[in-house]
């Protein structure tokens, strides 16, 4: 039990105004019960502390790595240079360009340093959280299975706002 | 070692056109002595088999699903909807629109439903093949070191670039 | 009469936020007197259900597919690949990149899997049941009669704008 | 017999040099057997003459309009404009920005004039023509089976190339 | 002076909620006293009375046609076609993607049929007020004095911005 | 005669790389016996010279600018703050962004600088040939004619290429 | 000292509305003790008094030029083809297409005629700030160590936000 | 003279095939006689030998660095993030997106780390050089002298095509 507790992800945030966002990553991992790590690390304005963090996660049990920026959003990048564990990128929306560039300057990387990106936002955010789940899951049954139920439930939910819509639809 | 050679990774293309970008991906599985499958299998024109493949993938082995479309790339999505594995999209560049579509097609999937997306086109193909490689090496030490010699190797490359760069320059 | 009750279009929705958009398309159709059903039903949150749907759908009547969906926008994709009656898309407003990614998530489908994709949101949504509308009214004359009128009166209404003009110049 | 060889679908054209994208529609018409006009008329070129066409066409036999165009692409519109039958709208290539002009003025159609529209190019143009056979199929028996067939054959091609596709990759 | 007052210029709107952002227009052909006439006509709804009323709008005086309209803007286009008339464009904010659309539709004209664009909404708005009268002056000495005189006034305006632009700076 | 061969339109370019384009206007002038100067200008690289050239324009019988230019395409607005004199802009296709940054350094002027913009391009710069007729021909009945001559014959043009279009479709 | 105190930054604005965002330029300024010069001034309203300013200025001391402008930024490319001095570029979102268009016009400079361009809006106007001392600096050593400062203390104040970052996360 | 021959520009690529772009610097620092270093070193691939070069640099005496690289490019954003020297960022034509990525992730920089960003390619490359002698000739005058020699020669060659001109326009 005690295993389940070392955190296992790390999320790093370019801006602490990111923070809003990042709590739809944060939720799905307290959900899951994946214990987690969460700092604000800018890959421009502290990235000696951002490499060393990097370089030292792997031995404080971290093995996947969500990184959340906006704008010239380096960060996911820059962790992807330092680690070979997976990096997930979160593109946060932007203030002129709504997160075209976060999108842009997070996906669009060279071959070699891969960084596994999420929708601009909240839903990308949310996602993050999952697909980091989906990756520990792969050596961790527990996690499978309520992955599993997770998918389910989400299904049921979608059904259920079925037996309301036509009601809704003379409520306008 | 036959543990080594089952397939863990399924490369799925919604075109056979997409296998000259996607043999990117290919080159690096068997760099790094993974075994995949891959096949043609469109979310549009074959949808009951990608999804009947879906399903049975887990019971071949495969662990990691890749998925590569162009366009109205809904490839990945479809995979991620039937599954609780990994899934990495890959966006091929389109004919018109240079894959802006496909990118936007393939990242940015709605809360609940991940797709950790790549670059569009070669660079994405390469990078889907090694952020496979660096979810299998969370459970795969030999894989792991691997990905550390390769990481080295590359910088390596880059560096040895450097020897030629003052007399390349004196050829132009 | 009971015939012309029978539902004959189908309106899918990826989530329940899209209905206040997409009751642009039900005024349409109450307004044309075309009994439609409604649902929300997701490609990626409840992937079985919507396929299973769209094969039934025939056989309670259904002649005309309206999918709605936002950012990575497969629903009337996934639709389109699983009939041969006209799927018609709205492409609904996404909250960062405002619709672009659902508009060619939507339109840009590969040859083989037509999607008659309409304008995003509102306009998009109303046109999708007059589309609808248009379609059916090739074998419904009465259908195609309201068409004529509706057209007319839409004219008028326009030109009656004018009556106004030059005193909404005088009041700003 | 002569009934299925009236004329049901017009193809308008922009300029004439459409006509090589436009081809894939053609061919798709004449697979299906489904008898056809096919024009060279401009919403900015000849608008009196399209009209005319317009106006005429559901009296030679025309229930469905495709309007194929590039640049600031009216045609769709135009003919909307003047007509009660669905418009399929075809996005032509432009020279500079490659057709996302083309594609937004034929698809951003305001509330009451529906365009049906398709991806930009030579898929758009193919789905054009199977669309239009979609729209006809419905009260056509004939057509609606030959569909299911044109479907059916449209999977068992992708899956065809499954079993070369291993080798091709050793080609490579 | 009777001759001034005729009306020169024709304001079109493809609707009447383009007023607001037209007023720009509108206050510049009053403040120069060139006489307009506006009207709500729409190259989709109305494209009867649109082509009308541009077919007799010489016979009225008008030598200028301004024409706004958003999302798929045709109505310049459509005006373009059937006048030798100098045609101006203003591309309307549209909801979704903010003008790009309107943009697009209205300046990227095929060869042979001019539009003379202006920037989105109200800086365009008024920009095509200021091109018409600029037109216009070119055979009117007291128009062409008076956008002189506007001009060193718009300058001078600018330049007194300067007396407080210090304090201002200290106030924020 | 000697009038109308007094020169009455300046084309005006950023780069003699512009020519081949700019032709497109240039042939259109021709055609229409309106006299032009040509010149290779910058805003740029010679704004002194720009700015005189423009200001010594009016006195020798210039009355419309065009002015052609790509990437930050200041050329048009350079012009068009130095004269009250009509300004036509076209936006020449750039190398990387193909003529989006043209078209928006072009169109997007603020407030009391009007530039009529052109599409991008070749069609952009015959446009702006017929574009300056049309305003020179307000005031000279022969060039009003001759461009009511060049619209019939345009629309000839294009009928006529009907005559062939069902053979053409064979021989694909 | 009073060396010190010399204008070494001209910051000129297209319009007085672009104000409060260059006030982020402004505070930089002050805080390093550069001392600055702050004008309206249109590339297109006050086109002779633009350059005028930019000629006199280096006789006052002015080094470094920042230049705001949105929509058809022409400012900053104005500006530098009138002096050999360093010009930033301020792209200032603008009201429809966010300042796409106003990064565009100033960045996307021909050969010959550079221009720094900074990000779209407050960021960039404080960078702008940043930049211009950092040239500064390179012949002021004093400026040179207060940067060093600047960099530490940013550094530190990303830092800080760590210490209730995890307080945070359990408030929402 | 040997201080002359100092490097003073570090020219760092992302990658080799950067090379041919980069020329274009390269010869204007040669033709203005400034020294340089150039290296490929990428931000994801040596990011360690970046960093180290980044902070030694100074010692070697240069004073600016010229960065170039394409897609998500981080490049000009990490070397910021390790100075206080200027950095100027050159985005390089990518695949796909043709550089629309490499500017964002350039430019689009938060506040507190500026990057002086060029235009996309050759232009932005030639331009970064001249920048970089911009800045070095505010202590250098010298360079001063010979960027008021560059810039006048630049006018007459643009002026020159003048002559020939007419003559051009005649052979096509």
């Amino acid at each position: 039990m005690s295993a389940k507790l070392k955190t296992q992800v790390a999320i790093l945030m370019g801006s602490d105004t990111d923070l809003p966002v990042m709590m739809s990553c944060v939720r799905i991992l307290e959900e899951f019960g994946v214990a987690y790590d969460i700092k604000v690390l800018s890959a421009h304005r502290t990235p000696t502390e951002t490499v060393r963090y990097v370089k030292q996660a792997p031995g404080k049990g971290i093995r996947v790595f969500v990184a959340a920026a906006g704008g010239a959003a380096h960060l996911a990048g820059v962790i992807a240079g330092h680690t070979t564990y997976p990096v997930i990128g979160v593109p946060i929306e932007s203030p002129s360009l709504k997160g075209l560039d976060s999108l842009l300057s997070t996906v669009q990387m060279p071959g070699g340093i891969p960084v596994g990106t999420m929708a601009i936002g909240k839903s990308g955010a949310k996602n993050a959280g999952i697909f980091a789940v989906e990756i520990l899951a792969l050596s961790n049954p527990t996690l499978a299975k309520k992955l599993g139920q997770y998918k389910k439930s989400m299904a049921q939910s979608v059904l259920a706002k079925n037996k309301s819509i036509k009601k809704k639809c003379r409520q306008y």
